[in-house]
């Protein structure tokens, strides 16, 4: 099976920077990738191509340096698409050539594993979305991509359901905590340190200073902090 | 398989209240639990008792009264216990007594599926954790529950595995979206008036005025508001 990962790194994240620098958000954006490359490399899934607003050869290099012995280990071909479209023209563009089944996965999932993709992967209907927190679609599959396109932004979940339905589709939502987990804001990052130990974006977190603080005080509250 | 389902309604959900009233706030985790029970009944579970810190005869009738025909069809044992301690405290003393493996369910995920549950409790391992956001426990498989002791609030889903650990037990992390979706705040309503078309949950906050408001300006913005 086919993923196509779309990925920004100028102006990537702004919502973190708050705790985070320009560079730094670039560098975690990256990281991100990097978890989602892992996860897709032992998952079922065979073929990625990254469709990037960026430069082709500068982002291969960077994965070469990040993953350098994991991106052999890896055992998946990776091809790199520059498109300076917006997403949803550009996604719209690529699948409309897919004559295979392809599976759209967004590159801020850290948390992502492979169990969950397969799972997703082998699921029969026509189209199968995974949602994000406040509606948002971070995984969706798409068994017949020339006759679909996809909507991005607000209620995609929901509007990718209603268009499997005008397109006669079947469709189903795919259950899993950890592709819900996309990281835009502070309190994402929460999710990234708590269960994300194994990930190259949580060891970028902890490298720049960031760690969790849980407030005494209150029974539930638990933040990032960064040591100055 | 027996489920414990820990419940509080007097002062429930304290920090919906810029949302709904006091009165309101209990209704809705009266209507929470009846999701709840109605997922559990459609799953591998038989047996539910509900740890409640309110009166037995009182929370059953008004049970009766929301879930009518529905809880007839449930063809669960459902069983009231009144327990005042603390959660912790409760459970603690109850599982003490559990000689077959239990799970333990929070009352504030309309979300959850019949699919998740089962998935849940036909894992192998001693204790399963199935996370909530910001490091909480949503539900909790007990192989052995004599041997075990919970630790609800805080890092709780660390916390167990670190217990597991220590006792010598196997652990796993059950990965589900809908079972992580907890109604704390009210950014949390946003995912239950999204994808809970079906539950007791979303149509109480219908009927109080309750709707999701997608700001057009922003590509992603998702809120609920209120009609006055």
């Amino acid at each position: 099976m086919k993923t196509i990962v779309p990925f920004k790194r100028v102006g990537a994240k702004s919502r973190l920077s708050d705790l985070l620098t320009s560079v730094e958000r670039e560098e975690f954006a990256l990281r991100m990738l990097c978890d989602v490359l892992i996860a897709l490399s032992g998952s079922l899934v065979d073929e990625v191509e990254i469709l990037s607003t960026g430069g082709a050869e500068e982002l291969m290099d960077d994965l070469r340096g990040t993953l350098s012995e994991d991106l052999a280990l890896m055992g998946m071909d990776i091809e790199v698409m520059v498109d300076m479209k917006p997403l949803n023209d550009a996604l719209n563009g690529v699948i409309a050539r897919c004559e295979q089944p392809v599976l759209i996965m967004m590159a801020d999932i850290p948390l992502v594993t492979p169990e969950s993709i397969n799972a997703m992967v082998e699921r029969s209907e026509d189209i199968v979305v995974s949602p994000g927190r406040k509606g948002g679609t971070n995984a969706l599959l798409i068994r017949k991509p020339s006759l679909f396109s996809v909507s991005y932004y607000g209620l995609s979940c929901i509007e990718h359901l209603n268009r499997a339905r005008e397109c006669n589709m079947t469709s189903a939502i795919h259950d899993s905590f950890f592709m819900s987990v996309d990281i835009d804001e502070a309190d994402d990052l929460v999710e990234v340190l708590i269960h994300g130990e194994h990930t190259y974006s949580a060891r970028y977190l902890n490298d720049i200073g960031l760690h969790l603080h849980a407030d005494k005080e209150s029974k539930t509250r638990v933040e990032v902090e960064r040591w100055i």
